[in-house]
Formats: structure tokens, sequence, C-alpha cells
């Protein structure tokens, strides 16, 4: 399944050519008609379970014997609806194009508008979970923008699929279907080839676990939006209600330890942590935590295994929390710039001042004070739906919903002014 | 004066060490004392005038035998005072940090601020024209930003003065003078480090000719906002006021041809060209424009040149234009659709319709109705100063100055919120 690089250099140019068409429609379509074509390709995922689930059965039959792999891989009639809701609910959303993000008048004269617009041509690159292109093309043309999806190589009849009922959405929409294309085959050349596709394809996407996001980083001539490391922390200051840092450290780290908002390292003061930390440690052991403790802690729970020289640096993802004990806010921001990936960050206290002294001294994308850092979430934001997290400082951090997937043009307004 | 990579990097990672922890500093730094910073710099320009023109002088010295090439790398008084003057400006700018972009509150209770943040490292990237790292730092600077400069290596005497003299300011204001670094010589391998500094380096400015900003682009592993072409077009409508078209055309070609502003191509509707298009051209050419024509216009005016077949894919900046004739919005659409570079366009018409019709159907950066498109710039929009213009889609479009050299984070205060 490996053909030459120029065979898939010479499809994406033409998928390229007609996404930009594509893109250039949507961009100038009524939300109405955008967020009809979402709808109507929800029809036409309900319409096609019987053929999807085919689909998806012959991915499986050739998929590697690996649980967690063959579980993603999975759709089920339930999975289908799911996808087909989340359709539905970004439709529903607020259109994000024509926006005035900015106005004002010159003096002389001339009038200056910024407004939303949308990107262009997102490549999203995603590993064998099928869902995540539908998810994908959903933003994509809500936010008037085209996609080329390219799915793990064995997810590849599902995500054809998928994307052949969006697809068909459109096309009931007035819309052009090549808004929404996957690579059409598993040659893995693809992917070389859209991450080459400077001027062709905008934006990159990557979606996926660290060796993929890695991957697209090292080797894209494309600007890429990604998550890299989610090494989050939770503080809890000396004057943290205790009950609540209980609570709340409770969800940071074993809500769903998998996910990117988890907490990694709990910080705790030494004003505080006779007290509370035997019970903190209490409540998480009960939940199947595990521990790496700092010696700090460990003068108060002995039994608590020695952290590793690595640990703090460690983003778990796993029901494993480091644990550290410290003097004040100084020494925990300390800690942080040294330890963390600047992703989300929580203070639990009841200091106002304390809590602004964290707050404002992280770099981290999302800083909270008395909430469980697993809030870092487009859903939780308000957002409607999400593509993902961004870790860079470019163009979004944090939760990449609809609103990051546009852009901006300026519309001037003028009598005549020449430039003197 | 090629040393190992091995040793460019390493400066680098030093380098881009101290910045990273000059970065945190400034940004958390009051507007005022990072404007003192600037306005110390331009005191200290001043002073050390002299040892700036002698660095001058030796480059100078050493400079090739190419009369613009000199012009750009000369340093005068005035110029010198120019540079302080921009420092001064800059100070004055309204704060670019701390504002906060968006709020609202969740459901259950959860506040939510978007607040700008300065993105962090720059590093910036220029020709031999010292006076551009002056105009990066003041911005940087101001936005809350350390930069890494690395100035053309005919400039280096020049650059390190003038970067001396900034850094003199930073410590004056108590700052970090590692806000603002220069590469230490002009081993082009520090280029090469810069561009693979992911992580280190959150952003590459590169300012200079296209092949500087193609190499840029086509090396760096780090996020990079580039002004590639400025294909401009300015079309004039059949509705357009004459006597406004006149004036507005000979401005967007001939106030600056070498501007990425500047028009580079005329449309001109074939229902108003046989009045107009004579005494446009007898315009531009009694301000030393020379032309190429398409067959419809060389149907009016046979003494104009035939456009070549690749004229009206070139961006010219020099004193010629390329001239057709078209029938209607569609077409002058369809044309830039197919030539442009998405940079500028402008609509001359009385006609409300079309000027929508035209705004709405580009997917340029800038469009203006009734305006020269060399309006096209920071200081015109009102930015105060601008570091140059973003021709990609990511982060920021069109001119780049203090706000677009700000990034965000969310700051979420709760009240003990955990996540369901």
């Amino acid at each position: 399944m490996n053909a030459a690089p120029d065979t898939a250099a010479a499809w994406l140019h033409e998928a390229t050519t007609e996404a930009r068409q594509a893109a250039h429609i949507l961009a100038r379509a009524p939300d109405e008609q955008r967020s009809q074509a979402l709808r109507a390709a929800a029809v036409a995922l309900r319409q096609g379970i019987s053929a999807i689930l085919a689909a998806n059965a012959a991915d499986l039959a050739a998929a590697p014997d690996n649980g967690a792999f063959r579980d993603r891989l999975t759709l089920t009639p339930a999975r289908i609806e799911a996808m087909a809701e989340g359709l539905e609910t970004v439709a529903a959303l607020p259109d994000p194009l024509g926006r005035t993000l900015a106005a004002w008048t010159r003096p002389n004269g001339l009038h200056i508008r910024r407004v939303a617009t949308p990107i262009g041509v997102i490549g999203m690159i995603y590993e064998s979970r099928p869902n995540v292109g539908a998810d994908a093309a959903a933003l994509t043309v809500k936010s008037g923008n085209a996609v080329i999806l390219r799915g793990g190589s064995e997810s590849l009849n599902s995500a054809r699929a998928i994307q052949a009922a969006i697809s068909a959405g459109l096309g009931a929409a007035g819309l052009p279907e090549a808004a929404v294309q996957i690579t059409p085959d598993a040659d893995r050349a693809h992917v070389g080839a859209m991450l080459a596709a400077a001027g062709r394809i905008d934006l990159i996407i990557p979606r996926g676990g660290r060796a993929l996001v890695e991957r697209v980083q090292a080797e894209a001539r494309v600007p890429v939006l990604a998550h890299a490391e989610g090494l989050c922390h939770t503080y809890v200051h000396r004057a943290a209600d205790p009950e609540m840092a209980r609570r709340v450290v409770a969800n940071a780290k074993m809500r769903r330890p998998g996910v990117c908002g988890a907490t990694e390292t709990l910080l705790i003061d030494a004003a505080i942590a006779p007290s509370l930390l035997p019970r903190i440690v209490a409540d998480l052991a009960a939940l199947g935590c595990r521990f790496r403790a700092d010696p700090g802690a460990r003068a108060l729970l002995p039994e608590l295994p020695a952290a590793g020289p690595m640990d703090f640096d460690t983003e778990w993802l796993d029901a494993v929390l480091s644990v550290k004990v410290v003097n004040g806010v100084e020494e925990a921001l300390a800690h942080i710039a040294r330890h963390g990936s600047e992703h989300t960050e929580a203070i639990i206290t009841e200091d106002r001042a304390a809590a602004e002294a964290f707050l404002g001294g992280i770099d981290s994308a999302v800083g909270l004070w008395n909430a469980s850092t697993q809030f870092c979430d487009g859903g939780e934001f308000g957002f409607g739906a999400e593509i993902g997290i961004a870790t860079g400082r470019i163009h979004a951090r944090g939760p990449v919903g609809l609103e990051q997937l546009t852009s901006f043009r300026y519309v001037i307004h003028g009598s005549g002014q020449i430039r003197p």
C-alpha cells in the first residue's frame, strides 16, 4: 500500500484545488446553509448505518489484536448516533463567521473593520478513531473551512463511509461535496504530502498520541495547531478550604486520569499538609490512585513511594499522582516553571491575594482558582464542541472550538482617500 | 566566520534560556516600566551616537559596492535620531497586555476571562538594515516579549551597537538586559539554529527580501509570521467617480511603487474604460509609470506594450502597471482569485452593492472601497508602529503591530467546582 510519494502529492494537489474552491463557496454561504449541511449529514449517517457498520467490520477484521486499539476503532449503532447528534449540536451553535471583531475610524475618515473569516483549507491527521473525522468535519464546515481528512490507515473503510455521509449532507444542502475530503487509500505518503503542502493547506491539526503529534510538528511545512503535553498542577495553598481541596483534588486527578487536563502533580503548602495531605491521599487511594512523593510528603506519610528523578516531569495520564510539599506561592510557581508544560494549573485557596499571585505568576494557557483542572475542555468552556486543545502560543491557546478555526480580514470604507 | 553549527546551537540554547527568564519578568512588569525602558533606550541611542556611527563605518568599510545595499546599511545622525524617536513613539502607545479579550460566566458559576499576554520569545531575522533591529526591539519590549535579533552579517557591528543601547535602556529601567539579545557573530549557522529552535523560540519573524522569507518559511521548525507576496489589485468599477478613480489609482501605484501595498494590476470595467483609461494612463505616465496591457486595454490604447503570459502574476514592486479591461465585478473577482496573492485589493465605485459584492468576494487580508491600496500599513491603521505585514492566515493577517505580538490565556475563578 505504499505508492510513490508522487502519487500522493498528485492526489493532494487535485484535492486541495477542489478544497480551495469549496472553501471559497462555504465562506460565503449563509450560516443556515452550512448548518443545514450538517443536519443533512446527520440524516445520512443514520440512514447509512448498515453500510458504516459493514465498513467498520472490514476494518476490524484486519485490525491488530489490541483491545484498546480495537475499542477506539469499533463503531456501534450508539456511537454512530452519537456522531449524528454531534453534527446536530455543532449545527445549532452560533455562526462564528462575519462577527465584527473590532471597528474604528481613522482621522482621515477611513472606517476600518476587522471581520471573522474562515481560515481556508484545514488538514486533519488523526488515528484510527473514526468519530474524530465526523467531529472535525462538523467544526470545519460550520466555520466555513474545507477539510482534508487523513484517518489512521486501519480505519480507512470506516472513515471513508463517514466522509461519504458528510459529503452527501453537503450536497443535499447545495454546498460542494469537496469541502470534506479524505485521502483515498492507506498509503502513508499521504501524511507526508499533507505536511509538505505549504500554501495549499493553511493549517494542520493532528489529533492522537504523542508520537503522531511530534511527527507532525517535526515535519510540517504548514502551520500546526496541536496538543503536545499536559503536565498540570494543582496547588493547595495554606489558606485552602480543606473540604474543597479534597473534593477538587480528587476530581482533578481521578475523574478521568487519562485526559490532558488531569492533574499530574499535587503541590501542597507545608503549613496545611500535616492535617490535610493524609486525607487527600486517603481519598485518592480509595479511588485507586498511586503516588510518587517527595521527601517532604514522605516525612508525613512514610508509606508513600519515593519520587524518582523524572517523576515530576512525567505526564502520567494514569492513576498516578506526584506529590510535593512546598512553602508558599513562590515555591509552587518555581516548581511549575521548571517542570510544567504551560497547559493548566489550579490553586485552591480562600486567600484572594495568593490566588492572584499564583494566576499572575504562571505562564499556562489556563489558570483556575478553586476549580478542577479537568475543566480545561471546550465543552466546559461553553464552546459547544472542540477539535482539541492547543498548547502552542500562536493563533490559539487552550480549547480549540469554532472561534479558533477562524481568521480575520479588514474591510475598509473610504471616500477617495489617498495616502500622503 | 562559519563555526560549527554546534557552536551556534549552544549559544542559542543559553540565549533562549536567558530570554525566557527575561520574558517571564517583562510579562509581569507594569507598562510604565516597559515604556521607561524604551525611553531610556532612546537616550542611550542618542548618547551613543559616536559609537554607533563608528560601528557603522566599520560595517560600511567591508560592505559590497552596491548603492542600494549601502544606503540601507548606512546610519546617519538623522537616522539614529529617527530610531530614538521610534522607540519613544512605541513607548507612548497603549499597553497591549492585560486586556480582557472576552469574559463570560458558565451555568456552573465558573467565571472565565480571556486575557492578552505576551507570546514569549520572538526571533527576528532581518537583512543589513540596522533600524529594523531597533523597531523590532521596541515592539517586542512594549508587548512584554523577549527578542533574539539576527541582522544581516554585513551590519553586525551596527546592529550590535544598537542592541547594546537598547539593553542599556532595559537595565536602566530595572528590567533584564537579556530581553533584547543579538547573535554574537556573523556565522550563518545562527539562522539555522534559530529556525530549528522549536520550544525555545515561540515565533520567528523574517523581515527582508523574498529569498530570506522563503528560506525561513521552508526551513523553520518554529511558527513564522511573514510577508510573502503583495500582488495587489485596484478595480475601477463602471460606477466609479472618474476623478476619484484617477486620484486613487495614481496614488495606489505611484506613491511608493516598491511597497507591498502598491497596486500591481489595474482592472477597469469595459463600460467606463474608453473615457477613463486614457486619462488614468496619462496621469501615471506623467509620474513615470510603464504599462503591460491586455488586448482589451490595447484596443483602446494601442501604444501600450502587450502584457506577456506571466505579467498578471508579477509583483512588480516598481513603476510598472499591468492593465486589464473586465466586464463587471464577477470577472474582476475571477481574475483576482486566479492571479492575486490575497494581500490587499480596492474597488472604486459609487455603487454600494457593487462594493459589497467585491469586498465580500475577495479572500484578501485587506479590502478597500474608494481608497488607495497603499493604506495597508500599521501606521495608517492606527497601530502606531508595525513590525511588518503578515500574509498567512494563522494568528495575524495584515499589519503586525503590538496587538498582533500578543497571545492570550484563560483566567478562571471558581468556588470549588468539580467536573461531573
